[in-house]
């Protein structure tokens, strides 16, 4: 049987999830929601994707067809016709939006843009696939704490019985989006004062047992966020950066590359990566680390990976939905499924 | 009969060609070069585009095995299977390459990279397919060349009989490519102090009669160049603004979008229509043109279009292929040829 | 008798005002408004600058002493003890203070920000002193407006009787300014839609015979907005690039040097000569002009020129007191006069 | 007796001690050297420092006569006529120039660039004065590790009998200097791929007890660095919050703003303030920290300090010059002749 998915919101995230719902033969897009016509429904018109609107209203439902859009109806139309519903609207409204799905009786995925306390759950692929099997509503966490959670929760695993990993990270992020315009700072470093930092912490929500604070700072660069991280490791872990690497080598969605070797020194070339890879976008939904740039003496763990925030959480949706509906219980085989639906997709298997 | 093409030289431009040629199904890519052993072979090999030493020293062709990659031979290889060669490769080298060509009696396609003084002979597809047409070398323009002949071609057409138009176009041009973290400047503006600089009068290589000076400045951006341009036309044009935007509707490879309606402001956002379109890189062969940006007033008109550096000139150098091998005579149906068949390979159509 | 001089806004433009007045011996600042007690008082206090309230009521005045702050009354407690108030609040509020000062009779100098409609008359030294002699209220233009006036206006003088000049400018504009850390963009650039700008005609508010149309786009940068200008000199002009270099070498405050000689090649250098030269905040107020980017080919000039957005304007401000006071006739004695004082001030001379 | 300082090198750093040291009642600048006659020798004209060449060969040294400025000799010369020697060349000569020193019976200052083997002693004022007093040669430390000591020093000294503090620290490197057009990256974050990286365990050169590690990132900016530091203390520091900053309140060349209060957001508004405060090239010799971005939690501080990257050690050289010469014995007093002689050389007191 196939999971019937509705998008509402069909935006940076929205577009994305979209593409790789459809890529998936056990889904499929049944609809995505704008707001109103714009140009922005050329781009589900292109790509076949049903439109409707985000309102039930009828005179907002009948501009789309006074702009030349087929529109086939508002929110609880589409609410109608599908299983689960993945919340990709703008943040702030996600307590109206939950309760319209509940009262549908629909699924839900919420994105990071909400705070955990909204469902309570929370999801990574690789922390918590099995606790999220079967629950009405989730959280895929935001771009940066899916980030950590790829490269710790493996190490976290590594030493649970030791007694775990402590953890003290920097984000230094990009101050705006490849396609926002407005925002600055043009030349100048922001730090975020509120500390320590929203962000690490937010790794608890999936993966609870990994202690972790974080700094952050806005940088004025639009492409990727880079975390630069150090871990202290319980003593008896028996690792070296040997084998730290190799860990992260046969880790799912982190690539993990030689700087030197590869002359990929910045976020520039890692992006330039990414548009060799040939995903739709230039996505790089894994997250890149520096091989060289590992480096565990004694107990400690030094190292810097890079985070591409418009799509390292997109196949982590698809996995959410396997959860949410049941479909696989094992989060590796759905991670397997999602990437390789993903790659012939886009023409790369 | 299918043209065999080989690329020396695969980075950004050559890699991009090769695909263009790929997808064309009167053509075919026989072999791409690379100078050694290095991460850039793992796309061709991805791609399955035999490879190629830019050399023909037996130990630089034995090094690629010694890596693992499977090394087709040397340049002169390359040449005795193909029928022309597109040269990719880094500026300075031209004259030396075009001496194996001719030697090796295969034609030859070079870049605006190289100076019009070494072919005799330029090319875009809208200005002078037809002088090209069986040539043996051509020299497919510059990036901001083949802009300026885009939009400029159909307007002196239309003025050609009352005596032409008259060019003034300052360059803005980004300072790095997206892929390059060593140039600056990070937060300068840099004029060109050679003026009048050298880009707008390398238009009358293709395009003789067109009257055009320019002044360059290189800006702390590196996604796209912005060209703003006046052209005073010859009395008795009979255009407005609004026929100067249906003509360049009706351009091929232009693209006239308005600004305000669609809230493409910037580069970035036309950046981000690139990346919805969805050929591979996120490419934009098309020349922007913020259709709200358009004003004729009287005899002067004034524009802004916007340049992707990297991909502009592709589908132009699968037409001249055409030219050169005399394939097709009519620039248009080889422009929508291209242009279809490229729109296939990406999934597009 | 010394020019009692208050200042309605203390912010980029109204601080250095201040300390420019201050240097002249035939002005003294008698105050400087404020909107309420804030960490900008301190710099006031620390010049000792006497502080008022941009208003006059009552508990908006007194907040400033509960803040620890000497506040000597509201805008019309300092303009009833001044000659000429100069306005240097933020935009949008002119027709409301002009008002104002016609009310208590004093004269008034606005900036740029505002429109030539709200004056009807507008002031740079060098191109409309004289008419300024007596009036009651002025505009200063904007940094723009008179970097083009330095530059051009001896150029039109020289060619007056032969026409005229003929201009077409692109403005390549700084985005934010240095203090400024929430505009955009980071990486794209942003053309100024409406077209022709109004940036070059404004310069026809003090140099009405000049023709001139213009072009911008705003970039990543905060330092320093430059002008790529071509312009076309009328037949018999007689002047050659060696001519038009010495022309500028001899104009006030413009400061024309070869930049491969200095390895001054962007605005970034331009900014640590300004730094070197010593003025307060690092300002430049002389027109930065590349010796080597200026070139006569027949009867086009063609030249860069770099402007410093905060400071080009400060001395003619000083310059236009002493015009609307009358005290000064003569427009190259009152610049000589403002500079060498300024020097002095900033111990320079 | 007054100090007779040369400045061997009269560039960005060589300018600004030049300056400091003129300032000084107990100092006089006998010389400055340049390589050869060259845009920059103007400024030192400008100064009245008198000129040297850098190299003792009589015809580099009449080099300078031929382009019109009046150069006093070679090294040699000046060392023959000074007490004291500041080496601000660039770096990799300081091991040649040192033995031109020692030969010359001439005490030395190397700066940040040189490495610790090469004096055998570092220096900061607060960390370590007592130390240096009557050494002859020693190396004030770089930006980053000035201002590593100036707010760690006190927080160590307050902890030392509990066993000391344990540091974090990640440094956001600006890519570029201000005046710096040629370094990249422009959109893009750099990670320092020497993990832990060098800058902070250089703290302990001058201050051995401290333990530190660091990580580094470059990115797109070219005012200033920021620093985000994690410092564990001891159990039993018997601090909070309020007592840190009272702590930095009280410490010299540290200056603690409230973020939100004052606007101050970013180092743009960091830098901007500077201008404000009006030394000479807008330079800001404190070490700027975030007072709402402090927090002790627990045991636990976290903090975030801003570096101008040209200027924090330009007063650590004078108080070093008193050091060498043992003319001070006690470092809080040469720190405020220092910093009160500078002001007042600045017109600011």
């Amino acid at each position: 049987m196939v999971t019937r998915v509705g998008i509402n919101g069909f935006g940076t995230i929205g577009k994305r999830v979209a593409d790789a719902v459809a890529a998936q033969s056990d889904m499929e897009v049944v609809g995505v929601t704008k707001t109103g016509p714009s140009f922005g429904c050329d781009l589900a018109v292109r790509k076949g994707y049903p439109l409707y609107c985000t309102f039930d209203d009828l005179s907002k439902i009948a501009a789309f067809s006074e702009s030349g859009y087929q529109c086939n109806g508002g929110l609880s139309d589409l609410l109608s016709s599908c299983d689960i519903i993945i919340d990709c609207s703008p943040g702030k409204v996600g307590a109206e939006n939950l309760a319209k799905y509940k009262a549908a009786g629909v699924k839900s995925i919420f994105q990071g843009g909400e705070k955990h306390a909204l469902t309570g759950m929370s999801y990574t692929s690789s922390a918590n696939h099995f606790e999220n099997l079967g629950v009405d509503c989730t959280r895929v966490v935001s771009c940066n704490t899916t980030g950590l959670s790829r490269t710790l929760v493996p190490l976290q695993e590594h030493c649970l019985e030791l007694g775990g990993i402590e953890v003290n990270c920097v984000m230094i992020r990009r101050a705006a989006d490849p396609g926002d315009s407005s925002k600055g700072p043009i030349n100048a470093i922001k730090p975020v004062l509120k500390v320590p930092s929203h962000h690490g912490p937010d790794l608890m929500t999936v993966s609870p047992e990994i202690a972790i604070t974080s700094l952050a700072v806005a940088v004025p660069t639009t492409i990727m966020h880079v975390h630069a991280i150090t871990v202290n490791l319980p003593s008896g872990h028996g690792l070296d950066t040997e084998k730290v690497i190799a860990m992260w080598n046969s880790t799912a969605r982190v690539l993990i590359m030689n700087g030197a070797d590869t002359r990929i020194t910045t976020t520039a070339e890692v992006m330039e990566l990414a548009r060799d890879i040939g995903r739709t976008w230039g996505d790089l939904h894994e997250i890149f680390v520096w091989e060289d740039g590992v480096s565990l003496q004694s107990d400690t763990l030094y190292y810097f990976q890079a985070i591409h925030q418009e799509s390292d959480v997109i196949p982590e949706n698809v996995d959410a939905i396997r959860a949410l509906m049941g479909s696989e219980a094992d989060w590796r085989t759905s991670v397997d499924r999602t990437d390789a639906a993903i790659a012939e997709f886009n023409g790369l298997s």
